[in-house]
């Protein structure tokens, strides 16, 4: 393809689902209308059932309504970020610690909610529904919003997959104009990162791997060398 | 990371997310264990919400339940393929011409519902669930399945994602002991392809895409000299 070859050394595939991490701090450099093209062109190669192809990138950049767009979303990223911190105890035990993952954790989130507005391009993720919601029904948009995420990366970008929107999805489907049959599935801010990639924590691979039976150990699935673990993530909130 | 250069001309991650397409077709050759664990390892790089990991696979290959349920899902397979030969009209119109390219899907979707049970390993992806169905609940395990897929091809198999052991679920369930607050999120087949790889027909990406507000054109989204494209899918069924 015209988009394969642009770098002299272009991320492998591998390297590339090993070390695609969540991105929340971005430099204040825009995407370029090229690389925005690309991203989205490579996010809806992904699959969906019967290649329907349900899924609409609404992209939020500079317009007047994005600007609008992307105010709301801030208020309502903050009001996210607020109550999960209470929720999820992010200033209690090692959180009170400067330098610990909890505390940086924090850190990230708040720089990340504060500066939402400066964000360089948000997409709306959007699912055209057919019936009431349903456990696959995701599977017509999460794996286009997957390509999107390392197709970013590939081209020197990074973002992240939030659904940080609730608070304000009401008044954003009316300054936007989406229909009631379209579900907001996820809202993903894109920018340049002020950091970098790199391979991200993850459970170890024999508690998310069965063979033959549920719960069963798949003796052949094994975490390689250098693997970083997150035993568990926070605590799981009450339904 | 240890998996990033065992390949002489590693497939790079543009083009792997630009070619890789659904494989329904597979050699008669097993995954070695190696190669699976990696797979697997790299599905479960992808994000989940508040990086929960609540996806799991559930791998069958051939120990003696995993071939059970292989030939419960191969008869839910084919019936779901018949009712979607029937309703999608596959075998009129077009499909009565032998080289259409509707007579050589339906041709390819009846081989692979056909040798279901000789699938090298086919893959339960499930969901840890903790609230009723809702939009959003496939952001935690479909970024997975579509990792899943990437990885593979990395390594030179392919597979496609499906929900097709509906017709089957219940005895599935009791087969392999599957919890019921565990939903059984999609069925993916792996294998060495018998074909290959390649570009994917989609619609146009003016169709898919949205700038500054619903169905207002993104002047800057344009589709790569070469795009194969799908004016739409097969005609949507009632719900």
């Amino acid at each position: 393809m015209a988009t394969a070859h642009r770098f002299a050394d272009p991320v492998d595939l591998l390297t590339g689902l090993a070390t695609t991490r969540a991105i929340r701090r971005y430099r204040d450099e825009p995407i370029s209308d090229e690389d925005l093209s690309t991203i989205l062109w490579l996010a809806s190669r992904a699959p969906s059932g019967s290649n329907r192809q349900p899924f609409r990138f609404l992209v939020l950049r500079d317009g007047s309504r994005a600007r609008q767009a992307k105010s709301m979303l801030g208020a309502s990223f903050r009001a996210m970020w607020a109550k999960k911190r209470e929720a999820d105890g992010y200033d209690g035990g090692s959180g009170r610690l400067e330098d610990s993952p909890k505390a940086r954790m924090a850190a990230t989130m708040q720089h990340f909610v504060d500066h939402f507005e400066a964000t360089p391009v948000v997409v709306l993720a959007c699912l055209q529904r057919h019936r009431s919601p349903h456990l696959t029904e995701g599977a017509s948009v999460y794996p286009a919003c997957q390509n999107l995420l390392l197709a970013a990366r590939a081209l020197g970008y990074g973002g992240v997959m939030t659904t940080w929107h609730q608070f304000i999805e009401d008044d954003l489907r009316t300054l936007l104009g989406i229909p009631d049959d379209v579900g907001l599935s996820a809202t993903i801010p894109l920018g340049r990162p002020a950091g970098g990639h790199g391979p991200v924590r993850r459970r170890p691979i024999q508690e998310l791997v069965y063979d033959d039976g549920w719960e069963q150990p798949a003796a052949w699935a094994t975490d390689p060398e250098g693997t970083r673990f997150t035993k568990a993530g926070p605590p799981r909130r009450k339904p």
